[in-house]
């Protein structure tokens, strides 16, 4: 009897799998999967393009064949999958996982994202907006991590922010908290927004807005770059001084200080921190910074940069995951 | 040893004096004060002017005073005052209970009202601005006591919201939560805030503003109303097609309505409760209903009125001090 009770103890001493969780990042170009220790640890990645990938039973393949290439990495051969968190480019009902609108993926409308997937993977999933993903990540394993108040505002090709209020996603009655990229402020039009137009803010602020101003306004003799220029080529050229590209950058950082400013009114959150290809880059951050400044002397945000940058959102989704399969955390 | 132990629960069982809190409203114009028992139902009130009244101790003072005329109506002799709440016309730390900022009562800085109070009255106080208190005056005995998230905006002389998310007021890091008054939407100025210098908002739609706007617009020939008409007058005219009145109004709702959509796109909240004297106008609310509801279909926040109207603070104030007095509610 006690010779068997020892074996009984040896069987369910031996080697216990690895919890592992993974984090996703759907993006309008790239399919991003992460799988990560309980600790946030990243342990290995994959990633495909999601160009042509516009139905979601698409995707949910796209997704198993990621997650099965990352379970069957030999060096992860004792690891068990405990949870998977998913983040999306457009409004997401983060309670019953539904992607509810993007204009990226075809335009998705009401996908029963987690749904689909935890019948695929037979693991708990989570679902929510990628800006929400980026300022979990952000408040996790990034910047924001002693901050309980902050907007993660990632400025890219369009705009689009994660509010955590009180150490919480604030997420809104219809999922729409932080689509300030409609956001009305001097130099805005206030016409009524189309069928997925770009938000009144976006156009000003985001890269594709930017581009097609760039267009626009261009002469020859005012600018030395050309008529297709980048967002990031103007930012660029500004600090060298090519007057076009300040004046471009200068009215971007106006729009962009005045959202903030109009952002903190409402909140009074100490911090933004800003991400996105545009968010990070110094010479608009510098710019809006100034314009912020000059507004009101009790109403003043600090702007930080992402730590994370394009890491953000699967970070988030990383420590998601972690979350549902740790409820308690220790 | 039985008798006496009886003798002991007649003794503690004789007239228990019934419990009251204190409900303070400090305006720009009227110190107001409403005795409540523990239900928030309001027995008695009291009030005098403010407009002389510039001190913080003259302030205490006069509040000492209403607490003795309302504690000794002979109806209460029997009560017992248990805490007492004040809402300030300002920017207000309420966890230590400090005014730290008012363009009322004189130009109000760092005025420990909280301490003030208790040295003088010997009871727990609450203090915080006027507009956190009205919005939980809604949410405790108004039109939202079924909404977990929403907005009172306060539009009167000036204009000030406060914010309810997830059943708690969002005050923000420096108190300054919800100061909208100064946000910007397409028609405002964006220039530098200059000291105690209205809002840019608060220029286009708080009462003054409407008032100075008028008289710079006014010709006799373009309406029935004088030179130096109110904004109700105003209002009330453009209901009967007058013709300047009905452009002011709609300019007005206009602004207004950009600053409810931006609030809701950063929120995401499902009501708006207008307070204020021109906040409950129903020819402003019409307006602003019309043009919000033209601006984007999915951000559609519920424009409703207030139900308490200019006794929402004190109501807030009452039933935060029976937060204070019972901190386990029933």
């Amino acid at each position: 009897m006690h010779s068997e009770s020892h074996a009984d103890a040896i069987t369910t001493q031996t080697i216990t799998p690895q919890q592992v969780v993974i984090g996703i990042d759907i993006g309008g170009t790239n399919l991003r999967l992460a799988l990560a220790d309980l600790t946030g640890k990243i342990l290995t990645c994959w990633s495909t393009k999601t160009a042509d990938i516009f139905d979601p039973a698409d995707m949910v393949q796209s997704i198993c064949i990621g997650v099965n290439v990352l379970l069957t990495d030999p060096s992860l051969a004792q690891s068990k999958l405990v949870a998977l968190a998913v983040g999306a480019p457009g409004i997401t009902d983060a309670h019953r996982g539904i992607v509810i609108a993007t204009s990226y993926l075809g335009g998705w409308r009401d996908v029963p994202l987690r749904a689909l997937l935890e019948e695929a993977l037979h693991v708990p999933v989570f679902v929510d907006n990628d800006g929400n993903m980026a300022a979990f990540g952000e408040y996790s394993a990034g910047v924001a991590r002693t901050m309980r108040d902050f907007v993660f505002l990632a400025v890219g090709t369009g705009l689009g922010a994660g509010i955590m209020i009180d150490g919480k996603v604030h997420r809104g009655v219809n999922w729409l908290a932080g689509e300030v990229g409609y956001m009305l402020v001097p130099g805005t039009t206030a016409d009524p927004v189309q069928n997925d137009s770009p938000g009144a803010l976006e156009e000003l602020v985001g890269g594709e807005g930017i581009r097609q101003h760039w267009r626009a306004t261009w002469k020859a003799d005012t600018t030395s770059l050309n008529h297709d220029a980048s967002a990031t080529d103007i930012f660029d050229a500004a600090a060298l001084g090519d007057s076009l590209s300040r004046s471009t950058l200068d009215s971007v950082a106006r729009a962009l200080a005045y959202a903030i400013y109009n952002m903190a009114l409402v909140l009074n959150c100490s911090h933004i921190v800003l991400g996105g290809s545009l968010g990070l880059h110094p010479g608009l951050q510098a710019a809006t910074g100034a314009v912020l400044q000059k507004l009101n002397p009790r109403v003043q945000p600090t702007l930080i940069s992402s730590a994370l940058g394009g890491e953000a959102q699967i970070h988030g989704a990383i420590h998601q995951a972690i979350a549902m399969a740790r409820p308690n955390p220790l």
